[in-house]
């Protein structure tokens, strides 16, 4: 309680120039310079400290007083009209923090051990989220995405993984070239023209890949792409909507992959 | 071609008058007083052409030139620059329409003869959007909504259905008066303590209610569900992020129920 009620004590206001910074981190350029991002509300900061370095932390009296052990290497206590300053979100909440990126490589044995998927130029930083909160769901652990890929840094992006991003990891980089050293692996897509996703055989282990909001994979990855799936539409043949949304056709694929073994 | 020709010189240029309408119908109540609504793109205002009357419409000449048999009771040909003016979008398309909303009633014994989704006060009009778009791929024809769930002519819900609102209908009223008056019908929810989607009876028709983002079902909808679901996620029992999209919840669902009858 002595201890609590002394760090509280020691607690620095938010300052202008701190609010100033914060909104800087909405573009890309300047998280990447400093390495950082921002995340923002209770489950979502819960979930990312203790997995992520916390540069900076600001919260409520409240928010402090229910989390007494939280530590970053700078820390605020505001009221909710300064929270709402900083904030990105229109119904701020009561904590926003800073956390150091993790760009730590992943090493090519644990793809080929496990069920992955791979983002060819994914622009909707709400639909990246969102596919890294169901990939969290379906323990989809590593997420590879084109160099084209919105940054999974971006704070629409980050708020929309609802915490996924504490136990799923991204790594940025050509998909040629990983498909390429994966040589004769699974290699999934979503086609118009695939096969059954239902009725088709499928891998426990392999990279799904799923492409681009307007204009679906590359040509040159989908040259790489071994099993074409398809996401039956009901009745078929019927004339409908010729797509599903990237993270909607994402989540069918992979609860399909996951209720062969469960 | 003549006639195509008179009708180019008799269109109308866009007015700065139209322009500020336009924006007036991202409100709610502006849609509602005048029973209309915006959609815009090739692919969204081509759906919509023949399901809706279309009041109005503003488009490039090359649109014009593309679709020379498209009518409204107002015309105009306008530039880029006067569409990005009058657009609710970042990247404005070549094409933008006011349509007359439909609010026809639905007859009870249509849904007791199909599959059809319930919403419980969703917010997001992008969640919405999705579910609709998902809805036609699975040919669900009829989607009820309480009357707190997000209007669907919001211009962000009408975008994310991506053309699949011109043949999803919705309905927005109370859903405990819905299913009261269904009586013995087979009204699905899902629940973390719900049973298996995968080894569970699923009945061809009946009613699936999704609920809020934030708070899920309410209460009182709750009670009236007799079918509780679980969707699996992997591995079983592992610490995951709580909950799924509603929209990536919704879609595994419907998916799982088409599955069962292909």
């Amino acid at each position: 309680m002595l201890q609590n009620i002394y760090k509280l004590t020691t607690l620095l206001m938010i300052s202008k120039n701190k609010i100033k910074y914060i909104h800087s981190l909405e573009l890309k350029k300047n998280r990447k310079e400093d390495n950082v991002f921002v995340a923002e509300g209770h489950k979502l900061v819960g979930d990312l400290l203790g997995n992520f370095s916390c540069k900076y932390l600001a919260a409520t009296q409240e928010w402090w007083n229910e989390n007494p052990s939280a530590k970053a290497d700078e820390m605020a206590i505001v009221t909710n009209e300064e929270l709402s300053k900083a904030s990105f979100l229109k119904t701020p909440q009561s904590v926003l923090a800073i956390f150091e990126q993790d760009n730590s490589p992943v090493d090519l044995s644990i793809i080929r051990n496990s069920l992955c998927l791979a983002l060819d130029d994914i622009q909707d930083p709400g639909n990246l989220g969102t596919i890294i909160r169901l990939a969290d769901w379906f323990g989809i652990e590593h997420i590879f995405c084109s160099p084209n890929t919105v940054d999974v840094y971006n704070p629409k992006a980050i708020q929309a993984t609802m915490g996924g991003i504490a136990r799923v990891k991204l790594h940025y980089g050509s998909l040629l070239e990983l498909i390429t050293q994966l040589d004769n692996y699974p290699v999934y897509g979503t086609f118009l023209n695939g096969d059954n996703l239902y009725s088709k055989d499928l891998s426990p282990v392999g990279l799904i890949v799923m492409g681009n909001e307007g204009n679906g994979i590359s040509p040159e990855v989908e040259r790489l792409i071994n099993q074409r799936l398809y996401i039956p539409n009901y009745p078929q043949n019927r004339a409908t909507s010729e797509s599903l949304n990237v993270a909607i056709a994402t989540s069918i694929v992979c609860a399909e992959f996951r209720r062969r073994i469960l």
